[in-house]
């Protein structure tokens, strides 16, 4: 299943002990369908505030005359306004939403303007300096590549391999003050957008080349990076399959 | 002042016996910043639900060497996210936010799409059947022109002149599944915006042709129109003011 959602009422992705979590909200409308406890596996976790335009999450169910047309509806109507299924297909036994997922897109939005915008309020990063994007435009060369990003990744998670392949990696400005940061790459370490993000405003402020970039990436060390960026500007944008294993999911 | 908000949390504009309204909230800030009870009157009031990119707003104060950009930043500082003051400055005392007014746009937004959208929950109304937006363009032409509103006010207040001038009345998807009608004109009654969407909607939703408005117009009679479209869709734009007044304006 695509699922979007409003992550500004949400503890995040994952299921808390407290508070409402995406996840939560989903496996609850499904247990309560399908009358079966059921689990949800989500393509990654997203932190508390931040929002998806399409999560990819998945489900192992017992039954097998599921009709996905009228599942699909009633999630929706068991589901709050905040999250919304977009899409539900009968996936092949050998889809995994994190471990066979191959692409994901990040967009980080930035209102940059003296004023405060109430309606991007929880949607958007506000900065109110004047940001010069074509220094952005440069300092995000660095990230293009198949590197180490280990000083990007938030402790609290161990991951072996922090080795990631970042494809994209712009800046851009069409719609007045509201710059959107696109990332495409292989996958992303915990809080890896958001310290990349921090980084590249913090050198961008203090007017650093590219090469500090290139220094941050080489010390393989958290404390090098600078800032994280809230979590409340991150949209997970898309995340992307094999095409063999798309080419086998069932359509309603 | 030039005022943005955000009317999800809000009772509508105009201070209520219960609940936030942004009225109220710019007089508490300003009693609180100037010593003096402060009364803000708008350029007319919005209904709970509806937003505002530019309300504009003035007020009187018994002080005379109030320090603009400092009252403004105090009050930006005061006021919650979902309000800000987007620009203050010094009128003459001749100008009155609502009776020196002469022109006002409104912008409604449609999320026309199958499936609900989380992020435009609050912000778009949905409708998930296609629109015919060259049938929706046909009918807005008898909207055009100086003539008897009387069909669109909503009952309640007792204007006498029912008689408006609007002057553009278009609809418009340049982003996706979100469609925006905009209306200009020289006033509009009780719930006259919300009330000709809903009517433009429902014309759309049976096949009418234009003339159908034009008998709805002719009726001069609330009933003759049809729904009213939810409030949550509709945004205060622009209100313009002879340019004599602003010139007039000393800017801190």
């Amino acid at each position: 299943m695509t699922v979007g959602y409003d992550g500004t009422p949400f503890q995040g992705w994952q299921k808390q002990p407290h508070g409402p979590s995406v996840q939560s909200e989903l496996e609850r409308a499904l247990t309560q369908l399908l009358s079966e406890p059921i689990r949800v596996i989500g393509s990654g976790r997203t932190d508390a505030g931040t929002h998806a335009v399409a999560q990819v999450a998945h489900f192992d169910s017992g039954k097998a005359d599921i009709q996905i047309a009228k599942l699909w509806r009633g999630l929706n109507a068991l589901l709050p306004d905040s999250v919304v299924v977009k899409s539900l297909v009968s996936a092949p036994d050998e889809f995994h939403a994190q471990r066979s997922a191959v692409r994901k897109t990040y967009i980080y939005r930035i209102w940059n303007h003296p004023v405060r915008s109430p309606l991007w309020r929880n949607r958007a990063y506000w900065i109110h300096r004047p940001l010069d994007l074509s220094r952005l435009a440069r300092l995000t060369e660095p990230l293009i590549g198949t590197q180490d990003f280990k000083s990007f990744q938030t402790h609290g998670t161990v991951v072996k391999n922090t080795i990631r392949k970042v494809e994209l990696a712009q800046f851009s400005s069409r719609n007045g003050p509201l710059i959107e940061f696109r990332i495409t790459g292989s996958g992303f370490l915990k809080q890896m957008v958001r310290n990349i993000v921090g980084t590249l405003l913090y050198l961008e402020s203090h007017q650093s080349e590219p090469t500090h970039l290139v220094e941050i990436l080489r010390a393989k060390d958290r404390k090098a990076a600078k800032t994280t960026a809230p979590a409340h500007g991150l949209y997970l944008y898309k995340v992307e399959y094999p095409l063999n294993l798309d080419n086998k999911c069932r359509k309603p």
